[in-house]
């Protein structure tokens, strides 16, 4: 029997390994002590930022200088008082919108421009590429200054925080004080919130959509599962492929498994149903039912064009994402220590060899009330009782945890605008809800919250990538 | 940076190669044509029923003869009038229950015994397991008779109504003309319809919880990146891994993704919410947060205990599954056509190599009415305009197509218990709507539905499996 789609992966990796021997060959002739090509990630021109003041990261690691690669649409105007510093989701670039210098159509084309949702003839829009990532902005695949090889997996941990600090920095050097507004969708929104958490005074107005406050653990299990698809690919090689074959079919899966996260099974009911490629061919176990040729097709067109390793990390920072005043304090306190140590000369504690990626040395157990026996998933014991349970369910109807309440609390009086879509499985509804509430409670009065129902959107996640009307719409009004 | 988890999926690997290693050798020494040791997915004693009657299968393959290893509880009455035929969910095994023969309690311990839901002073109730599967009736694991190897993927591809057609060849050697009742959860409530469906005079009353009568699109993806998974593991060597190291990494990989589906999101940021393995710990890219252990615990419990080619054959045919008129004539059709020629001493068409697992031959292209670019997230000229979909989607407050209620149509008349959770992800509370829905438009007046809703639980999919109250409850009173 025959395999295609396993055939076409491995005709891949042959493709790949001559092009890297190739490729090592002629560095050898070249005397480089590169040790591949440059991955060509980065898609476009930009505009880089290039910092050599330290960049210390919330769980210890440190940037000792990093590059920032942005594009802006619009004008700044004197005082620079109209700026809004667009963030983005995991793999979007900097990319929102056509310019000048590369006129491919961004991920928000029809949400930038005048008269349109971030209206340039008004705003200063700043997109930039997060740190961490690889459109070149500094992450793993990035040259270690200290030693001229690529970070790989020395690269260090990051936070939604960190890659804020590190936007911030930019707006320094641009010379802006205050934002107009800080904008994001996704992990985009995470990062929105976070910017007028860690500097309050240096925002005006907020926008997150279809975002959170503090992930919760499906959408960490579903990005778990994309990270693990990648460690599991042996061409990953614990992150050193560089110059070598990349990890491009566990990326493919990882990327697959995401693209069910992005939109809803309504959705697919509507676009797909049980619709066969090829409904004259017998069934097959490679991609067969439209959906999933689909899949295969978007992992297909990313696998080469986002470096694995960022996945890896950025994905980890949304996961570690949590606005809530005890992770608040705790990031805080470290912080704290790393930096008197660091003036002392010393390593506060942190070794890069600390942040190994450990697993718990036993395995999970279930809660003690939960009797557990060989079988797991029959839940002996479990009866149904649900009042029994932690305390930090934030579901529908219920409110948000004190603790969430108080790490908001500082944006007592920012003009916040909260969007959510009820079809979105990996941000759902009641996440934005309990940002809303959340600063509700705070004291604040000038929240926005609107939810799209499923009768305005099936899209899920990706609604704000499609509906310039209700989206558009309300971010053009929010920002006047 | 260390990274045990990844260690610790190799250190297995080189475990098991030693394994196989020193198994090949023995069989060498004792000149047996085995390839390797039988893996030991049987679990615990059960019946075995042997049909040297040949099984012709839905899309042309054929068993030539078959085993199907069955447990039972209670006693079958002088009329055999009766039996239940308890059909199981994709990876649970005939084992619903203790007996004397295997005293490990099954996974519906609860649920079966003297005046639970399936009474067992009243019913004799039959679980099998099915055909494709690992726990001794016939599968890819077994010995295919013409050539004394094992099957691998040289298996034929399966559908539900296959697994059918050969329990009720179990019924016929005990002599059982009617069910009482059919009965199952999951996939086996897909096996409970298609049995009444297939052999509408032989089935008394039907049960069917959290199930469907089409599989749908995101439980079909779901299903296809789990199998993806394995397919990506070097070690899969394209179903041709017995006696050497089985693909346990992309096993345990496949399991994880399905534990997803098996619960709720809601019910995890219960029980997990964002509490970490080990809070002291610096965060980690292995199993960090307690819901990713707990992932990672469910695929290291599986990853050895159930085949993979199994899983890859009956997902698969889950997938396929489609009560649906125009399905249900074509695969009719074929069998028609295939017997002829199996009694003219031809192949009727079939070939093995045509159920090849085939890549379309274009990939996956966007619906004409939406533009498609390079940006494919962005979906530019989506518009948000549902309304020209197509017309299958069955959601909340819409009809079931008329080719379903022409396919339940047979169903007329048959007393039928369905039952549906809100919290369930992989099989939508309005796909069991649709069942119960279609039954109705078909006629029939003995249709009771009830849907549990998430104050009820918030276990998802999983809740058949532990809601005696509820399920079991329910089960009870209708079977009478």
């Amino acid at each position: 029997m025959s395999f295609p789609c396993v055939d076409a992966l491995e005709s891949r990796s042959a493709t790949l390994r001559q092009q890297a021997a190739a490729s090592a060959s002629q560095s050898r002739t070249e005397s480089s002590s590169s040790s591949g090509p440059e991955p060509s990630y980065t898609v476009g021109a930009t505009q880089i930022f290039h910092s050599t003041s330290p960049l210390l990261l919330d769980h210890g690691g440190q940037l000792v200088e990093f590059d920032i690669a942005y594009e802006t649409w619009g004008e700044m105007n004197a005082d620079r008082s109209n700026v809004i510093l667009l963030h983005t989701g995991l793999s979007a670039s900097s990319h929102a919108h056509s310019t000048a210098a590369n006129p491919q159509p961004g991920w928000w084309e029809k949400f930038i421009g005048p008269g349109l949702a971030l209206d340039t003839n008004k705003y200063f829009v700043i997109c930039t590429n997060v740190i961490g990532g690889c459109y070149g902005s500094t992450g793993p695949s990035s040259i270690d200054p200290s030693d001229g090889k690529r970070y790989a997996t020395r690269f260090p941990l990051l936070t939604i925080t960190d890659m804020v600090r590190a936007q911030f920095r930019l707006l320094d050097h641009l010379g802006v004080e205050k934002l107009h507004a800080s904008v994001g969708s996704s992990m985009g929104g995470m990062q929105s919130l976070a910017a007028a958490v860690t500097f309050p005074e240096r925002v005006g107005r907020i926008v997150s959509i279809s975002a959170c406050a503090r992930s919760h653990p499906y959408s960490i299990a579903m990005r778990y599962v994309q990270r693990k698809a990648i460690l599991n690919d042996p061409n990953w090689n614990r992150g050193y492929y560089y110059g070598q074959i990349p990890p491009h079919v566990g990326m493919k899966l990882a990327r697959e498994i995401a693209t069910i996260t992005y939109r809803s099974g309504p959705e697919w009911e509507q676009r797909f149903g049980r619709r066969r490629a090829d409904k004259d061919k017998p069934p097959a176990l490679c991609p067969d039912f439209l959906v999933e040729t689909y899949l295969d097709h978007a992992g297909e067109k990313f696998c080469l064009t986002y470096d694995p390793n960022s996945l890896i990390y950025v994905s980890k920072a949304m996961d570690l994402f949590d606005l809530g005043r005890e992770n608040r304090l705790a990031i805080k306190a470290k912080r704290v220590e790393r930096e008197r140590a660091l003036k002392e000369g010393g390593q506060g504690g942190y070794q890069q060899d600390a942040c190994s990626l450990t697993l718990p040395d036993t395995p999970y157990e279930e809660q003690p009330e939960e009797h557990h026996d060989e079988f797991e998933r029959d839940g002996l014991g479990f009866g149904g009782d649900l009042a029994s349970g932690g305390s930090s369910y934030s579901g529908p109807g219920q409110k948000p945890p004190a603790d969430l309440v108080a790490g908001l609390s500082v944006l007592w009086d920012h003009p916040v605008l909260v969007m959510g879509v009820a079809s979105d499985i990996l941000f759902p509804a009641w996440q934005q809800r309990e940002i809303a509430e959340a600063l509700k409670m705070a004291g604040n009065r000038n929240v926005a919250h609107y939810e799209l129902s499923e009768e305005q959107s099936l899209f899920g996640h990706d609604t704000f990538l499609l509906d310039v009307k209700n989206v558009g719409g309300m971010v053009r009004n929010f920002l006047g």
